[in-house]
């Protein structure tokens, strides 16, 4: 490649941080299995917990308060099956603009599912909320993320755990798009689970965490050794975690930094709202993470939209990035009722610890341009088919 | 630490190799997420299907039949759900001396277990595998690993699967152990499922795989994003499976160097019964793995042996590593008929690619003064209990 990209997907995955790259690195050359009692294994079990240390550090959770896990998806799973196996939770309430990952571990629980539905800025209604607990005695385990992976959007957390705990039923927050991007403090939302993601703050790929309030009973799927203090058996990714930890450590440094990001975003939108005065931004009107913009305007498709941006060396992305490639339902748009013209062209640009404001020029010029492109046909398209009502008779538009 | 140490407990995990340590560093700085479309995503998805490659051919098996997981305890939990929710396996037989990873992940399915006995070298015994099956119509899983991690014996895995299939029962072998010790061959064993992981052969910790004969029907555990061809949810572990890739490679490279290292076991077993007529090195007379030797004599304690070694600067482990440093039930000494004083002093010495003869002769000297010491020991302890018995008189002995 000679251009530099301009890589605007961190919500899928950020930059490796120096720091991760160094501690991970490091990790990674230290001989030793961490459950091992020589000297070699204590060594590198430190490292285990120095990391544990800086991710409940980030998350503000004490470190006994933290399960290692190979990432959100599988801390997604493990909640899910402890609150049916150990936490005598009964019925699950899922808000509508989950993560899959979150929202598939729900449905395969076994367990009831009741969708939470969420205004159209994507915000959970509370409101609808008390109503579903109140539908039941059961004890419920609600989940609502911290932020949307796609919009952006920050959830209600603290008032739906309040709602939540007020008919004695448990809350689980998805904090993986989250972390890092704005303060987290798991003390103060009272959740009782929360979910975190290791590559997503710029540790490598494939470590996350569980984290379980002190005291909630728990039940383990990995089972075996007695890893993490037996809630999670298997050898540690010891890189991975090392990794982890120090990129928690500058991420959380990093969070006014990362604030900042919001004055780049909002330029952005501005500019293009100037050209496209049709354009929409979903969620603009809720509390957003700083650094999300999610688009679309009429006559935009995301699939050829994204290849094209490709082809201009811009990296973006049509919702999450988890499903294998493929553009599928527009479940967050659906929820927040965005007519299907428009959830077919919506784009979600994400910026990162490393974007600079030319990324965004760059995109502001390339969206543009197929914004152009996308008008110019659908006036033509509306001139032949008005000149098809008007002009031409019947038999004529049958050929 | 100044003098170098023996680090002999290479079942435990192993130096990291250097392509390993390379390719998980490329992987690691490569910026995308493996599920996004774009050129990025693309560029990431490349290194995991290279790793993929790599992998399988260590394996003997065709890429496509593998899942990558976070190690070997998750491929045993995964083998074990899909086999009784999609391969209509309705009861277990797992092997005396399967590793605690197997063998819970067997408990907690909620399908009966039955264990299948082992001689006295620790070799699963074919009639009474037989025999289980005849108990019933039942679909089985037979899990029957292909080396054991403590002893080194090697299982008679391929006769086990064919009388598994005889009667329509599948077989999953736990190779975790044998990988890049001794040549593997998923199709030439004809096993249903295969484990695999990272660390034991010089990849980073917190990498595995799962192995699935094409065609059996497969139910996944991680739910969510479509990754691993939808078998197993969540961003991969790209760094872990890049240096999989590069160190499964660099095993199948070195597997004549590995079997090399039999000599060096040979000749320490040699000079320790030669010091110690009363040693016993457990599984000798079955085929075992080129590296690895486990060994007590009658009055040495396991527990105080490693703290002694690990003072004189060696590691080496009192069996499997994976129970957070605790020594346990001897499990497998136990399946093969050990008695209990002679389990209790048992210590596993595991040879790695990086390991030298002087490795070997620091163990022998430290071994050796611990067992002289113990037989001091217990000969005043005999020549106490005889002056005691012989010569005082009752009163004496109580006071």
């Amino acid at each position: 490649m000679t251009a530099k990209r301009a890589y605007m997907d961190h919500n899928a995955t950020t930059d490796l941080r120096p720091e991760a790259r160094a501690a991970a690195l490091y990790a990674m050359e230290v001989l030793g299995n961490p459950s091992s009692v020589h000297a070699e294994g204590r060594a590198v079990r430190a490292i285990v917990e120095r990391a544990r240390d800086e991710v409940a550090a980030l998350a503000g959770a004490k470190p006994s308060e933290l399960v290692f896990t190979s990432g959100g998806t599988e801390a997604a799973r493990l909640a899910f099956h402890a609150a049916e196996a150990a936490q005598g939770v009964e019925r699950l309430i899922v808000s509508a603009v989950e993560h899959d990952a979150v929202r598939a571990s729900a449905e395969v629980s076994g367990l009831p599912v009741d969708i939470l539905p969420v205004d159209e800025d994507g915000r959970a209604d509370l409101a609808a909320l008390k109503a579903l607990l109140e539908t039941s005695d059961k004890r419920a385990l609600v989940a609502l993320m911290f932020a949307n992976n796609e919009t952006g959007v920050i959830q209600p957390v603290a008032e739906a755990a309040a709602i939540a705990h007020e008919t004695d039923s448990l809350l689980l927050c998805d904090a993986v798009q989250a972390a890092g991007k704005t303060p987290l403090d798991f003390v103060a939302l009272d959740a009782d689970m929360m979910m975190l993601g290791g590559h997503k703050i710029g540790a490598p790929l494939g470590v996350g965490a569980l984290v379980l309030r002190e005291g909630l009973p728990f039940a383990t799927l990995a089972v075996g050794g007695g890893q993490e203090m037996r809630r999670r058996a298997g050898s540690e990714n010891v890189s991975g975690i090392a990794g982890f930890g120090a990129a928690a450590r500058a991420a959380l440094e990093g969070l006014e930094a990362f604030a900042k990001l919001g004055h780049l975003r909002d330029s952005m939108e501005e500019e293009i709202a100037s050209i496209a005065p049709d354009v929409r931004f979903f969620g603009k009107g809720a509390e957003r993470l700083p650094n999300t913009s999610y688009l679309s305007a009429p006559g935009l498709n995301a699939e050829t939209l994204l290849m094209m941006l490709d082809l201009d060396g811009i990296a973006v992305s049509a919702g999450a990035a988890c499903s294998s490639g493929k553009i599928g339902q527009p479940r967050v748009l659906d929820a927040m009722r965005v007519p299907g013209e428009l959830s077919l062209g919506a784009v979600r640009v994400s910026l990162g610890w490393t974007s600079e404001a030319r990324d965004v020029d760059q995109f502001v010029e390339s969206w543009s341009r197929a914004y152009e492109r996308a008008r110019a046909k659908t006036k033509m398209n509306a001139n032949v088919a008005a000149s098809v009502t008007t002009d031409t008779p019947l038999a004529a538009v049958e050929s």
